[in-house]
């Protein structure tokens, strides 16, 4: 064995997550300093209550409810900040970046807000910025964006990046449960996140959306330009037309280039049964990388939880260690073009709609006039007789998002249309 | 945009992948130059036959025949392997790593066989060795595997690493093809390596099978150690059997750490459909990794063609280049452990037995009799008439390798067994 130096680590946060590292480094203390050459040791941990008794080999006065005092101890090199949230994080990271001590987070919220503010940051003060757990958890993702795809000019990401709604999902197609019931089982198991929110109506997908359309087209992308749209809206009705058709529905990030511009967007979608993002189930997640010489990569693991998410953390620890001891830190803004984000009205995709329609002759023709008058192209028809009235599935190809929009309230207009029941969009397929 | 630093690249080779990365870079120059601060330059070209005409942005004088001279030019501070085989360009990746150059290579071979001896003149160099595009083509693999995981303790690997195999399975699983118009089909497409038994024999992902292990379990691991059994046995039968039972049929490269020993294995398996590598089809390969604290990560992709493997290449070149220009390079060796290499007899797995047997009261117990004397636990037995004979299709539970072979040699001798047909492993379920 080499001969290995002390690294600092301060810990800001000591959840299910920052309870994992602490547990990890120990177990594997030896075999990381055999590796890596850093022996590191968790000197100073915050956490809200310094009394409470806590499951991790750390002695009690390493505990603090001094945050900023973590940050600012001498023997702290590196700052782990799995605390969450908005604000003490960014204050006590930019401190962190400001006083030279590298810096690793699995902060999503925080990245996905003030990712341009941080970067700018670690840049200027020569130091390091690693957030591999901030996307999907244990899946290595950001470092092969940022690394082994430094030579690819990636066109298009979908990624099933919240486990919540890819569970619930998963039971409202292969167990018909209903999606309330399902949702229940979900937080008994301990996938939601915080509040049901952020996971079913998409808050947490679109943070995480965000952070990977910022890496892969190298440009500022916030929460907030993607359009987000949760599944508490998806029936069990659309799940089986879907899956009679050959399709899995799920809740998708969508972050394309289109004319040089980012497209991005978090909404239920369905995918063609052998696409491969189909074949993730319950509470996994997977990134799906799409480039013109890559062609076709996925990444598929765990997305959450405190152990997978904690090899992710140590993962990021190993190499601002590494960096650290050879002198060779030195943040590289992602960032290296501006681009526009485009309006959703501009997207362009299949779509998949369920009429609920008068059982007569002629209907269908009305239908395809709709269509028709907004430049709307139909791929397929599906019609099921119900007595008088008849449920119509129509696929269409590639069509434009507000043509579609158009074409819904054109059809809502027809006296022979009872209800527009579903709209939802396809992807992985034309 | 930052200042750039020019980085001298002296390419050995320059068949699909080599021209793949002169291209790539070509394309991609500015925006590599923005991201990393390396504005590559390919120097010299060491190839077979220097008046050829080739399809690459490169003047003729750049071409040569003196591999050595591309090598011992001081112009060239990276040297980029990918002329492929075990000699010459063990000695001439040696050389380079002597003379402190930085070396990225894609040779699985070489890495397979020759992989201690290169690490050390790496770490004795100070100089740096990467090889991402060696394994899984275009999927980033190797850099996950060494740093986003550094802090787990990976037990198992599954891996489908040949997409020739894998394309001729998938055709006789969905179109009922035999193996041997696929493997026309195969290598009509261009999947094939140079010859079809490197492929179907299992030897090129039996290569690959030493390098992922060696990597996880932090060994040295060469591709004699790896047990090999193609595919070319494989019938339609097989599949047809393991298609109505729930499974897919694959050929897959296993790695696994057994009471701390290392067991390495090529073969064709059943896998259950529900499982993440059945939704790998045609050319596409995956490696599934398993440890204690991550649970289940894959990473899919394309695992050859020139593009995909071109930007692996490029990835591995961008990090070389930063760590040059940074003073920061030093390569550390993934070995840290000596392993025992565990024998095929000691493997345990789960086994896909089809025998032909007579249609006669009592069959089924002699058959159970002879699984029971060898301490072989029957999982699920199907039976399917055919006249006076019968089908027997038996899964059985995790049981040794050794006595399930002496349960087959016993089930031979049995009179009322006409014929056992087929014997396959079973992965990714128990």
């Amino acid at each position: 064995m080499g001969l290995s130096e002390n690294v600092g680590v301060g810990l800001l946060g000591c959840g299910t997550v920052g309870s994992s590292v602490v547990r990890l480094l120990a177990e594997s203390r030896d075999e990381i300093a055999e590796r890596s050459g850093c022996l590191f040791e968790v000197v100073r941990v915050a956490v809200r209550d310094d009394e409470r008794p806590r499951d991790v080999p750390l002695p009690p006065e390493a505990f603090t409810t001094d945050a900023s005092a973590v940050v600012a101890e001498p023997g702290v090199q590196v700052v782990l900040e799995v605390m969450g949230g908005a604000e003490p994080a960014r204050s006590l990271i930019l401190d962190a970046l400001a006083g030279g001590k590298s810096v690793v987070t699995a902060n999503k919220e925080l990245l996905a807000n003030h990712g341009a503010e941080l970067f700018e940051a670690a840049a200027k003060g020569e130091t390091d910025l690693l957030f591999e757990a901030a996307v999907a958890g244990g899946i290595p993702i950001i470092r092969p964006l940022r690394e082994s795809l430094a030579g690819e000019r990636i066109t298009r990401i979908l990624g099933i990046v919240n486990g919540t709604t890819n569970y619930i999902l998963t039971r409202m197609s292969e167990d018909g449960t209903s999606f309330s019931d399902a949702l229940v089982d979900a937080q008994r198991l301990g996938y939601a996140e915080a509040s049901p929110e952020a996971d079913v109506e998409g808050f947490d997908a679109a943070a995480k959306c965000a952070i990977l359309a910022s890496l892969a087209f190298g440009t500022p992308v916030v929460a907030s330009d993607v359009y987000r749209e949760g599944i508490s809206r998806v029936s069990g009705e659309d799940i089986g037309f879907a899956a009679r058709l050959g399709y899995d529905v799920k809740l998708l990030a969508v972050a394309e280039l289109e004319d040089e511009q980012v497209a991005v967007r978090v909404h239920p979608a369905m995918i063609p049964r052998d696409h491969p993002l189909a074949a993730v189930r319950d509470a996994f997640n997977a990134v799906f990388v799409e480039g013109p010489h890559i062609g076709q990569l996925m990444f598929y693991g765990p997305g959450a939880g405190g152990d997978p998410t904690a090899t992710a953390v140590v993962g990021d620890l190993v190499d601002a260690g590494t960096r650290l001891i050879r002198g060779s830190r030195g943040f590289v803004s992602p960032y290296h073009a501006e681009r526009v984000i485009r309006p959703m009205d501009a997207m362009e995709t299949q779509y998949y709609l369920l009429l609920d329609v008068l059982d007569r002759p002629g209907v269908l023709a009305r239908l395809a006039g709709a269509f028709g008058d907004n430049g709307v192209s139909i791929k397929s028809v599906w019609q099921e007789g119900t007595g008088d009235d008849a449920l119509i599935v129509i696929i269409t190809h590639r069509a434009n998002e507000g043509a579609v929009q158009q074409t819904v309230t054109d059809l809502r207009a027809l006296d022979v249309v009872l209800e527009v029941r579903s709209v939802m969009r396809v992807a992985g397929e034309e």
